[in-house]
């Protein structure tokens, strides 16, 4: 199999079009050290909002991701990848399959750029968890399966454990990297500190952070980095 | 892409564990020049009816598949392969992911067997499309986003139109033929003669005969294998 770029990422960071970010500090981020910068909110996403991070970001040399949360939140001029979820263990099937069709129906599509990504949502009360209705009461024998369907019956490229605002259980990490054969491992939820990054880190072949950056500021986030170096 | 043996199939015939067919007629279907036998059914299906096929079908040497309705009707012994359907179009997640993950939990499962094919059911009168709640009231644009979406964004190796029981739109399979880029192309449903099976054998890489079978015999099923050679 071919070896994909975002297999050696360790370190995403997430920015969220809908939270208050200057332009100062995005470059920041684009000079921190993370692998890739992902465009991706669950609420109160616009186009308009999107395109001001990827202006900003125009002349910055890391990857940037687009992973939108809606089939109205795509771009590709400027951006390296999209990465388009499906929620493996939501309850309803717009999650999984729905607003695809409608993405597809209505746009021409860059398919070189586009990857595909099994979500686990596991925290039931962050807004994707409710916005979705995904199954997050599961034994670890569950979670597994799910791993096993994403990664051998599906074939994901990318399965990402999403503890979304809640630091997760690190047993469940870990069993499930030892559960993948070929899918890029990707966790996120909770990375609050150096410490956690490096737990989580040591399971999962990417980690994402998000909130931190929001609520503890860039010199916080490159502790999670500087953690895993 | 490595060239999967079942690409080359141009006629499948399928076997329903729960109807009636001698062990004659059997050993006749599988010399009648069909390229593969696949044992499947919607309704009232057991492992001791599925096994009854697969212990008549031993010595022969025609490429076996099982496609199961459920995790329960599995068998790897004596078997090439076991086609696993996921309903793209399905309202419930049910027939998407569900219990795919309960046949991955439960089961030792032998992968290097299994293929992943994508279900398009388009007739809501058929058992299938009444268990699956299956959105088939769809305009030829949104089929054709369906077969992207499992050729493009899933990978699907196999895309499967499902009319169940009666004859299907041949300007729908071919316009899905040519939107296909990477999956093989399965076309099934009230295939009743060798005309049905020239039409949609020009546009569909591979047809599934199965009812025909039950109905008017070993005969008339050979008459779909001659119109299509």
């Amino acid at each position: 199999m071919e070896k994909k770029p975002w297999s050696n990422w360790r370190h995403i960071t997430k920015l969220d079009p809908d939270k208050p970010l200057s332009r100062e500090d995005i470059l920041r981020v684009a000079e921190s050290g993370t692998d890739a910068i992902m465009i991706s909110g669950t609420q109160n996403v616009t186009m308009e909002k999107v395109n001001r991070l990827v202006s900003v970001l125009r002349d910055c040399q890391i990857p940037k991701i687009i992973e939108p949360s809606g089939p109205g939140h795509v771009t590709y001029n400027g951006i390296d990848y999209v990465f388009v979820p499906s929620v493996i263990n939501a309850r309803d099937t717009t999650w999984v399959t729905g607003k695809h069709v409608q993405w597809i129906k209505n746009s021409v599509i860059e398919w070189e750029k586009v990857v595909s990504e099994a979500y686990l949502i596991l925290n039931p009360n962050s807004a994707v968890g409710r916005i979705t209705r995904s199954k997050t009461n599961l034994s670890m024998e569950e979670i597994l399966a799910y791993a096993t369907l994403a990664d051998r019956y599906f074939k994901f490229p990318i399965f990402y454990i999403e503890y979304s605002g809640t630091y997760g259980n690190s047993d469940v990490v870990k069993a499930v990297k030892g559960n993948l054969k070929n899918s890029t491992l990707f966790y996120g939820g909770g990375i609050t500190d150096g410490e956690k990054a490096r737990e989580m880190s040591s399971h999962a072949d990417t980690i994402i952070v998000g909130n931190l950056l929001y609520e503890q500021g860039v010199e916080k986030l490159k502790e999670t980095i500087d953690a895993i170096r």
